[in-house]
C-alpha cells in the first residue's frame, strides 16, 4: 500500500509543529501520508470528503471546528488508516489518546503530558495499542530528550530482555545551560545565580516565566516516563521527591517580574552549594535518576565529580545514562541537544516514518 | 498476522549467535517467528516441511547440507514470510543478501562485510530492498557499535532531512581499551605499548591475532558503512587512508607469536607519540572520521584535547559523535560498549523485533 493511502492529521503548528510540517514536506512520497486535517488553537482545516489539504491554508480556513470526539469519528471513518500527530503539550488532547487508539488511529507525539500524568492514562494508552493487534501504534520519542534516541533505546533494552538497573542524567536543556554557566567543570563561572537565570531568560533559554523550568516539573515528567518504561508503576510526577529551585519565600510571588526581582536575595544559598561542592572537587548539577531495583525516582541538585560526563556537559545539552546488566559498569550514554523546534520535530518525523512503514 | 506465521532462519551459533538465540527464546510469542533453520559452519538443522526446530538439536542433526542457493529456495518457499538472521562475519553469506532479498527474504545481521565490501554489493542490497516494496527488509544495527543505537540514529537523521556534516569517534572496543590504558586522560599510563597489547591479548580484549585489530581494518569497515549511510559513495575500506599500527618491519612476521615478540622494538615510537601529545596537553587516540562535505574518510592516530569526550573514554567503550546542521556546534553523542556477545546480540534482537512488527 502506498503511503498516500494513509491519512494524516496534525494538531499544533507552533515551533515544533511548523518544523515538523517542513520536514514532512521533504519526505519522499512513499513515506508521506495524505494530510487531511491540520489545526491550531482556534482554527481547523479539513474537508468532509477527506481531500488533501495544505497547512498554509490554515489561517484562511473556514472549516467548522470539530470537538475531539468529532475528530475521532472523522479520522476513524477515513478511507484508509489514520495517523494523528499531536505537536501540542495539551492535556485534553493527551487524554483523548486512548479513544483515538481504540478507533484504530495511530498517534505520534512529543506531548509529555500523555505519558507522565496519572498512571491510568498511561495504562489506557498502552492497553489500547496492545489490543489493536498492530493496527493502532503509538510513538513518542520526543517526549524525552527531543530527537535524541532515548525512548527507542530504552524500549529496545527492555524488549530484548536486558535489565535496566539505573537511569541517570541531565534532562532539561534549561537546567543544563543554567548550571553549565553557573558552575562549569573548569571551576570558573559566569556570575551570580540570579544573573545567570536573568541572562538565560533574556536569551530565550527558559520558558517565558522561568519558574516553569525552576520548579523541576518538566524534568519530573520525563523521569516519570522513563521510570514507567523501565517497569516502575510511578503514579505521576508528584509522587516522588522533586527539588524545586524556587525558594519557598518566592512561591507566592505574583508575577515572573516580582520573582526575578527578588531572586538575588537567594544568591548566597546557591553560591554556598557551589562552593561546598568545589571544595570536594565537584560541581553542582540538576540531576534526575531512576533506581529501578529500589523503585526510587528523584529529581534535584546533586554534586558530581569533575571529569564525569555529567560535569563536563556543555551548552544546553542533555545527557542520559542507562546502566544495565548487559552494559555493566560503563553505561550506555546518549548526549546532545534535548530541546528546540527542529530536533524535537526530527523525533516526531522519524517516529512518523516508523509508523508509516508498519501501517502502509 | 501472528509472528508464528513468520519463519526464521539463523546462521551462526557462536558468541553472538548463542546470545541471540537466548534472547530470542525470551521474546513474547507475538514477536517470535517460528525457527525453521539453524546452522553453524558444518551442521544444519531443518525439515523439508518447515517444522519448528530447536537450536539445541543442531549438534545431533543429520539434515543434508543446503548450499546458499538451496537455502534461498527453501526459505522463499516457506508458507509465510521468512527472515534470515546472519550472525556470522562470513563474506559468502553476505554476498548472497541481494538474492535472499530479491526472493522476499528479510535479513537481520551484525555482519559488517555485507555493508563495507565493494560498493556494488551495497547497491545491490539496498536496490533489492527498495524494489521489494516493503516485503524484504534489511536491518544491521550491530554492524557498527554493536547494540548502541548508531545505525538507526544516523538513518533517522538522514531520513528526516538533517544534514550530517561530520561523524567522528572511537569505533573499536579493542583500540579504545589499548589507548585508554596506554595514555589515560589523567596522564598516568599502565606500561609500555607492547605490554599493554600483550595484556589485552591475554584478557581476550583483542582478536586471537592482535594484528587483526591493529591493522585498523575493522574500524575502516565501520567508517565505510557510516560514510555510505551519510551519502558518500565510498568504494570500500581500502579506498581511504587507514593508519595501521602494525610497524612496517613486522608486516612480514610469520605468526602472531613472532609479531608479539618483536613488538617491544617499536615501543619507543609509540612512547614518542604519547609524550609529544602530553606536552601539548593532549592524549593519543585511534580515531575514525567522515567529513561528509569534503567527501573524506580517514582512520588513524590523532591527538585529542584532554577533557573532551573522546579523551575521557573508559574501558573498551566506543564513542560516536554526529555533527549535523540541526544539532549545531555540540554533536549528538552515543557512547558505551561497542563489542561483546550480549550487546551485539541485543542489536540483532531489537532489529528482529522491528522486522517482525513490520512484516506480521
Amino acid at each position: 500500500m502506498p503511503a498516500s493511502k494513509l491519512y494524516l492529521a496534525v494538531i499544533g503548528v507552533g515551533g515544533v509543529g511548523a518544523a515538523f510540517l517542513s520536514q514532512l514536506a521533504h519526505l519522499p512520497a512513499s513515506l508521506r501520508p495524505t494530510l487531511i486535517f491540520v489545526s491550531r488553537s482556534s482554527k481547523q482545516l479539513y474537508t468532509p470528503s477527506y481531500d488533501a489539504v495544505s497547512a498554509s491554508d490554515l489561517n484562511s480556513s473556514t472549516s467548522k471546528l470539530l470537538s475531539i470526539p468529532d475528530l475521532t469519528s472523522y479520522l476513524s471513518s477515513a478511507p484508509g488508516k489514520a495517523i494523528l500527530v499531536d505537536n501540542t503539550s495539551n492535556q485534553d488532547v493527551a487524554n483523548a489518546y486512548p479513544s483515538f487508539l481504540r478507533k484504530g488511529i495511530s498517534v505520534v507525539t512529543p506531548n509529555k503530558k500523555a505519558f507522565s500524568s496519572n498512571l491510568q492514562l498511561w495504562t489506557d494508552i498502552f492497553d489500547a495499542v496492545e489490543s489493536s493487534d498492530g493496527q493502532a501504534l503509538i510513538y513518542h520519542e520526543s517526549s524525552v530528550g527531543a530527537g535524541l534516541p532515548v525512548i527507542s533505546t530504552l524500549k529496545d533494552l527492555v524488549a530484548t530482555g536486558d535489565q535496566v538497573t539505573r537511569i541517570e542524567g541531565v534532562f532539561s536543556g534549561t537546567m543544563s545551560f543554567l548550571f553549565n554557566s553557573f558552575a562549569p567543570a573548569d571551576g570558573s563561572g559566569k556570575g551570580k545565580w540570579s544573573e545567570i537565570v536573568a541572562q538565560a531568560k533574556e536569551a530565550g533559554y527558559t520558558e517565558p516565566d522561568p519558574r516553569d523550568d525552576l520548579n523541576g516539573m518538566d524534568v519530573a515528567r520525563k523521569l516519570t516516563i522513563l521510570a514507567r518504561l523501565a517497569g516502575l508503576k510511578v503514579q505521576g510526577p508528584e509522587s516522588f521527591p522533586v527539588q524545586s529551585l524556587i525558594p519557598k519565600e518566592l512561591e507566592s510571588a505574583k508575577s515572573s517580574d516580582e520573582f526575578m526581582q527578588r531572586l538575588p536575595e537567594f544568591d548566597g544559598e546557591m553560591e554556598a552549594y557551589k562552593d561546598e561542592a568545589a571544595k570536594a572537587g565537584k560541581v553542582v548539577r540538576y540531576v534526575g535518576s531512576v533506581d529501578v531495583g529500589a523503585g526510587k525516582v528523584k529529581v534535584g541538585l546533586e554534586t558530581v565529580d569533575q571529569g564525569t560526563p555529567i560535569a563536563s556537559l556543555r551548552g544546553s545539552d542533555n545527557l542520559i545514562c542507562f546502566y544495565t546488566k548487559r552494559y555493566g559498569a560503563n553505561p550506555l550514554v546518549i548526549q546532545g541537544a534535548g530541546a528546540g523546534g527542529e530536533v524535537t520535530a526530527m523525533g516526531v518525523t522519524a517516529d512518523l516514518i516508523k509508523a508509516v512503514e508498519r501501517l502502509r
